[in-house]
């Protein structure tokens, strides 16, 4: 595997299975004299951990901070930080009897297809749990966007068929799924303890919008800020579609709908999702991905061993029966990620 | 502008201005041995160029492909290809009354902004013209993984609302749009010639089919093969949005819907687009992708000049009202590109 | 600092500094299905350690190897190894009287210049521990160019004037200054601990032989072997200078001299140390590096403090008088990651 | 082959062989707004082309330099610069002769094994020719560090064993062999006129200075300012061996006559060349290579022919007695390069 290293001039590299001995990155290219301390890391995974609520998996992970380099008197250096997070709360045991049967949606097929080996505790390498290092990397990211006055905020607009059909930033921290709709929200939630109990899952919405951009920012001709986004957000595990402002409903527009018109005060709309031609407009930047339902089910599904041999699955274990809340922290640490790196390689460019 | 290299082990640099001397490409990782020859790569080219119906530009750019480098007596010798296609028909005048003004949808403004100069000539670097050099190194993609058994086929299927009931591959190059479905593109002709004579435009869907992919390809975590190809087609100017398999359509269906179960004979849905993990199945690779409306439209719009005066615009000049048939050779080529370097990242990695 | 990444597709990323929690190392790229343990990385480690003779530091390092990803029941998956060792023995306020002066020949100076905040605890990131990820990520290499029949062998050739005369392979790893030629040796160990004990230092020349290679490897034009072989080896601390074969003699040589001619049986000399137009011949890679005398000392220098003030300064502390013995190990590791690397290159190339 | 692109943020790609329609480059990541014209790159090309002296090549390469990309009304714009110099006084015939022999001293042998395919005319892609598109890209980095106050300096101090015992920069360009003391340059230049009569070549000495460098510059671990200097150096063909400051004398100095002490008016001596941790010290950097004797000579040579026929060789054509003089213009381009990507990085590290 060599795809381990996310950016160019503000780059991570992560490690780490599921059931291993931990979890990690190592955040490369942080501006020296910047206080970044373990406690604001640490929020950022609290976002992301499981047990939050109801309707997030039981699972303990804890996710300690240890910061073990590139800090010196509380301050960045300029040398490669490493964040590690040791693992607890592992029952391998859960897992054995998955050990030979590859379960729908996961990439237990795929893995062994690829490497010919497959470490089958907890989905390995292929968890959610190698997310853990993405989102300490993108609190590093994200507390250098600070300093820039960059804001990125994701919360989540839909969950199994259920819509958000109001705005209320205050209320997205406030419940369980992270909705922006706090009626919404409480359907939401009913919904998929529901379908937990029904020992099934659902896919939802998760918006981003990024604030305080400068226009200007986004690398053409393959690293558009729009490429390089949607990169970042299609590699999230469950993540199968992403869309930009108007998004594909601009497939049925007209170009007098969709163009977004000047005038002396700025853009009078905003169909592009704040970006043109790969280069951000200065206006708020905006995009949506579909999440797919969490593939680990406890209902029987149909599948085939390792051996070839037909058989049934149930995925026991302790899910998250929609992953859309947790989803969101990691959503933002990517988009800090991508957002760090073209401002890094802006300057380069403007040297 | 240091975004112009796409891929890792087999990579393409494109060069070239919409106005300038000439566009073009160096492909850099071509195995050596192979016949390549010009007419291979024109037959792409001359998918792509415009003046090919009532529907694309009148504009002549005959796209003339010459190869410099890399062939000896016909065969690749392994060292880069560098591609060439001279301009000809370029109007610049037809361009002079845009010079201080910002077209609505266009990258004018985000251009100025970030390089605090501009190539005002049809739209420069930023115009559908740099696309050339991406068909030409894709061209050479497409002839490795034909050897591969691997076919890239993308097609239209929906244009201004009208969309595709039926799946006729032979259709697709039959008619002026693309489309998989020879009535709906009838229709859509219709509207698009109407919209043309309106002086607008109108978005559409292009779907992509990838056939003969061995299950394991893609590199997890960050490089999987959806993020990989999600960058690719958002690095096209006019895309706005990417889904793989069910997409946004995911977000509203239950895990036990989405998991694609398997039997002795294989799997028995393809909910997730034929990628797992980030890897491939070995089933189809499906995606498509929200195409906006040219935003090149003769209608007048609302702008400001490049002195923050409000004034009115008229994109005049020969464009394309509806981008989709001519996206679809790009399309095809990024996708190619990205499989091709996946398949020799793949290659690294086993050996 | 983003220079903390090396290779293409079997890449090594190194953390840590001198005195902070911990160094270490990420490997991706490792092929799946390889026994690697810890006690096979803990030998090279091993070999790097100070206080193994009289002639090393004797400070304690321990260097103790934990693997905390990418093995599976004894066995790589394919996903990154992340290897830590933590530091021990630390002793920070051996140190504190250099904080505010810039030792000679360290990179106190520049360090601080570029950063405007230096770890100034033995060097920090600019350390020669720094190397202890390398060792341990080129011990990785090692193991996967066994397999390839491949044998990296480096030694001290000259210390402080004295050189060798013979080449006695099995004598290398006898002596405490790791020298081909056991006579020689015994002479540089008394010539380094008259040193040692007058408070100065020396430096020397290590060679390397690279056996087993078959003709091919080297990826023209920029990455040539020996261009990959000469920044590995100059991105080591004290090395000032790397020639290959005949090296700077060639400058004197002629044509007729320098030129390896070939028969039936293969090359009748290797002037060239094993590389024509960067791509090895299939003979022994051969070339020597120049190394430094270790910059800390004790004898009392001129040098200024961090305000500008002029003083003295002795670099007390625990030092190799000749780091030669010590660099041995890092050069093998060195290699070892350029030849895997471009191993996987040219498996991509011919794929 | 793909190792045709060097640098990370300022970037270029070549392309081309010897005997094909052309050669060229692509240079990526260069700012907007600066004055560049075919004038200043042409001035650069001149200086490299053969047929300049008797000791050069009397083939005329012309490299007349067009700019196709990335120029807009004489600036600048951002985009890729792409330059092409066409190939004329091409002579096939001379080289048919080689078709199946392998020239002792060339990369005949390693590209077959390589790539199992050999454009045999004039080496093809392995031909000095290929340093064209280095130049030229290096002459639009020499554009922007002269606005930085940086100035690259080479020039040759051996050849055949007679070596400059002054430096007089003025007499540089005013001697055919670019030597530095114009006594030894008489010298060496009979030395090679009676070479180039006898058949044979001979090897030298190219020391290469840069002024103005602030402190700070260079990026470690692996990526030091010396050793992107060495890859860059030991990726020109004919180069052997690099040393920076005492370079290989430091192997047989102390400790304390390697340091570099410091005073208040700064470093009193510069054995380091300029480099500390692989970061400026905003002294001079000073690197010298060995330049090994020209491969092609008319005296006859044994050889193997491609069916592995032992056979005798003579190098025929028209070929430089001693790279010298030719190379000078390389190194000082291939420092540029690297100079200018470390500034552009060093801007995205302090952003």
């Amino acid at each position: 595997m060599s795809g381990n290293t996310f950016g160019e001039r503000f780059r991570i590299t992560t490690f780490g299975e599921s059931h291993g001995a931990a979890v990690g990155v190592i955040v490369d290219g942080v501006m020296p004299g910047v206080d970044i301390d373990e406690a604001y890391i640490q929020r950022q995974m609290d976002r992301r951990k499981p047990g939050q609520s109801s309707v997030t998996s039981p699972r303990k992970e804890y996710d300690v901070v240890h910061i073990l380099s590139g800090i010196f008197e509380g301050k960045t250096t300029g040398t490669p930080l490493m964040i590690i997070l040791h693992n607890h709360d592992m029952r391998p045991e859960a897992y054995q009897d998955i050990q030979q049967a590859f379960r729908p949606g996961h990439a237990d097929f795929t893995y062994l297809q690829k490497y010919g080996i497959r470490d089958y505790r907890g989905s390995g390498r292929a968890s959610g749990r190698e997310t853990a290092g993405r989102v300490a990397g993108g609190a590093v990211a994200r507390k250098l966007l600070e300093r820039r006055g960059v804001q990125v905020l994701a919360y989540t607009t839909a969950i199994g068929g259920i819509a958000c059909s109001s705005f209320d930033e205050q209320a997205i921290e406030q419940n369980a799924v992270r909705a922006c709709d706090p009626a919404a929200a409480a359907a939401m939630i009913k919904k998929v303890e529901q379908l937990a109990l029904a020992g099934d899952s659902c896919g939802g919405i998760v918006e981003c919008r990024v604030r305080g951009l400068p226009p200007g920012l986004g690398e053409p001709v393959f690293d558009k800020l729009d490429a390089e986004l949607a990169k970042a957000m299609l590699s999230i595990g469950a993540v199968k579609g992403i869309e930009f402002g108007a998004g594909f409903a601009s497939a049925s527009m007209l170009g007098s709908e969709h163009n977004d018109q000047m005038n002396a005060a700025g853009f009078l709309s905003n169909q592009a999702g704040g970006i043109l031609g790969g280069i951000s407009t200065g206006q708020e930047v905006i995009f949506r991905i579909a999440v797919k339902p969490t593939s680990s089910i406890s209902l029987p599904q149909q599948t085939i061993g390792t051996d070839g041999q037909e058989r049934q699955i149930r995925t026991e274990g302790r899910h998250d029966p929609c992953i859309c809340p947790r989803i969101v922290p990691v959503v933002e640490a990517m988009a800090c990620l991508v957002l760090e790196d073209q401002f890094k390689r802006q300057a380069a460019m403007r040297s």
